[in-house]
């Protein structure tokens, strides 16, 4: 464990610390407060009691009524209850068979729409996107037939950082009867996440994007929309997620994204400003170098580069070396050796890499952590470059 | 939250407070070593780090290869990957259709083995317990049929504590071919857990019910059992677990399970006799009461007893307006009206009441909490029967 205190992390859309308010916060959940929900003495109840405060709490952020938001136990989770439980409840029902979605979701949707479509059957319609990583919503609707029972595109990308025209996606959707899904998961304390301006019907989180712990999640599930469990056991959570909730972990997504909520406008700002700062470093004192995603319409902490004949995962380790933590691309890919999907997809040639380099600022950043990055990262390039 | 240090608290079964060592040993992971395992950097390769010796630790005390343990959100979840992974897989590859388990498996399995049968044509025969809620393994011998893909058997039952010959059901799946599952969530710290000896292929837990956090849990999956998984996303844990990994969690669960492993002989002995204690007062001091459940093959600190003419579930909060934490069967149970399915298959009459009562001790139990069950008890099932 020793020095990670000492380096530069600039991958918080990997993962983010817990805020120490958030970890005090879970604390009295370990072993005071510890029952179990759905015990009906003193102890299940003071639980109980802390996880429907979480429940508002999280209701109070995005817009919604308590009994919308169900706990899980990853954002990949909430994602997987979301289009297996509403493709499920579809098929039961005979609405249809058909499910529209893109190319550059991440792999909790884009796996899942994969399993459903080959082991069970589904139809499915990828919309594409432009060089910016962007879905037009007039696709959207041209990919919607009488089927369809579903529409998922995520809020902003995880690897490029490009933000999508949900709420245009979302009426477009509604005209037409259709359940819309996104994963937010990059997101939250970087945008608005009210739902009914998102127009959204069905919303994924992950408490770690957003430093609460890893290992909780939640769905946003508009009243009168059904699903099918995807874990089925008791009846927690009205019957969407069974399994002891975690009242530790509810409390402490509560917590954390209330607080990211509270401080969101201030710290965007300051991150956006750092971000361009480091965009145009970046951009200036490298040659044949590309920002990926959309200049404009993106998350405010977030930075990706292409380098012309370079792989960004070769100047993650490089930078490593530095002493800098940075992304190179999805962290749930980086163990698979595929290229990007997400670059493919925005149609980035080959001889630009086949993953992007990504610097993800949040809390623990300052100007000199930025200043560090241009210190060192033209060198980096240009010695890969060079075969060194 | 106030008070609940001075109620006595006899659900365990239900959930268990943290161990401080546990908290202790977690608290690295929420700050300092918080990176995502799947990312290139330090910060990923720690936390890497630290989930790989989780997992070590881990297959130390069930004497498996920690490529074998994969960490999940819940014991839920745990028993969902296992029925639904080998289902799927079996379909896949057109092996069968059919699975083989008990009337009184957990809802996890219970509810996720009615889906199969449901949503996807599985079929499902359920073996017969006796009066003491024991499994005949000549039954499930004689279940198995050339089309079984699947036999799932609880090690210990939740609400009246009787424990299962699964070595030799064990063998006899293994003499016929077929995968054999056994949810194991009760056991942990209770009852030894190789599963050489168990004779399983698959086994779940969870860390809430051995005094780890809630939130994780895990599945043994024998090297050369294949799943479909159950959730889908990224490659995590083999590529049985998708989500970034809950490496608190991990640590804790390891942690939690090494502590009550390595004190387990001690502390099994000692609330054994507590226990007996209990069971003798209680079967002494109120007449028409019986203990529910086997009396010797039954887990140590677990004691469950009806009482002719009164329910459960009364008895359980008479005794929470006394400061007593009891249990009145399955806690994933108690939100719901219907009466114990597992007295029902037990075939204990509707006058002996729908629901059980429990009493589950644990660490900070001693003889003074047993006296005050005592003391207390007698007189609550006296007037709950006189109506009052």
């Amino acid at each position: 464990m020793g020095g990670l205190e000492r380096r530069i992390y600039l991958d918080y859309s990997a993962t983010t610390p817990v805020d120490p308010r958030v970890v005090e916060a879970m604390l009295p959940y370990w072993s005071t407060v510890f029952g179990n929900t759905e015990s009906s003495h003193a102890f299940g109840q003071a639980a109980a009691n802390a996880l429907e405060q979480a429940r508002q709490t999280v209701a109070d952020v995005l817009g919604c009524h308590p009994a919308e938001i169900a706990f899980t136990g990853s954002g990949s989770e909430a994602d997987n209850l979301a289009l297996r439980g509403v493709a499920w409840a579809a098929r039961q029902s005979e609405r249809g068979n058909h499910i529209v979605t893109t190319p550059i979701e991440h792999h909790a949707v884009g796996h899942t729409v994969d399993q459903l479509r080959d082991l069970f059957g589904f139809e499915v319609t990828r919309v594409p996107v432009d060089g910016y990583g962007r879905v037009d919503p007039d696709d959207v609707a041209a990919a919607i037939r009488p089927a369809t029972v579903l529409v998922s595109v995520m809020l902003a990308n995880n690897e490029v950082g490009t933000v999508q025209p949900l709420a245009e996606i979302g009426r477009i959707c509604h005209e037409r009867g259709v359940v819309f899904h996104t994963d937010a998961i990059q997101a939250a304390g970087r945008l608005p996440l009210k739902v009914d301006e998102l127009n959204v019907d069905l919303l994924a989180l992950a408490a770690h994007k957003f430093y609460g712990p890893k290992g909780v999640g939640l769905l946003y599930v508009r009243r009168g929309i059904s699903l099918v469990p995807t874990l089925t056991g008791g009846g927690h959570e009205r019957g969407r997620r069974p399994g002891t909730v975690n009242v530790a972990g509810a409390v402490g997504l509560a917590t954390a994204l209330r607080l990211v909520e509270e401080e969101r406008l201030a710290e965007v700002a300051r991150l956006h400003d750092l971000r361009d700062r480091l965009v145009e470093g970046v951009l200036a004192s490298i040659p044949a170098s590309r920002l990926t995603g959309h200049p404009t319409e993106r998350l405010a902490h977030h930075a990706s580069f292409v380098f012309q004949g370079v792989e960004g995962e070769s100047v993650v380790l490089n930078l490593d070396l530095a002493g800098i933590a940075a992304g190179s691309g999805a962290a749930c890919a980086e163990g698979e050796v595929e290229p990007s999907f997400v670059l493919k997809a925005m149609g980035i040639p080959a001889e630009w890499g086949v993953g992007s380099l990504r610097l993800s600022l949040g809390h623990a950043n300052d100007e000199a952590d930025v200043a560090r990055v241009l210190e060192v990262l033209p060198e980096i390039v240009k010695r890969l470059r060079a075969g060194e």
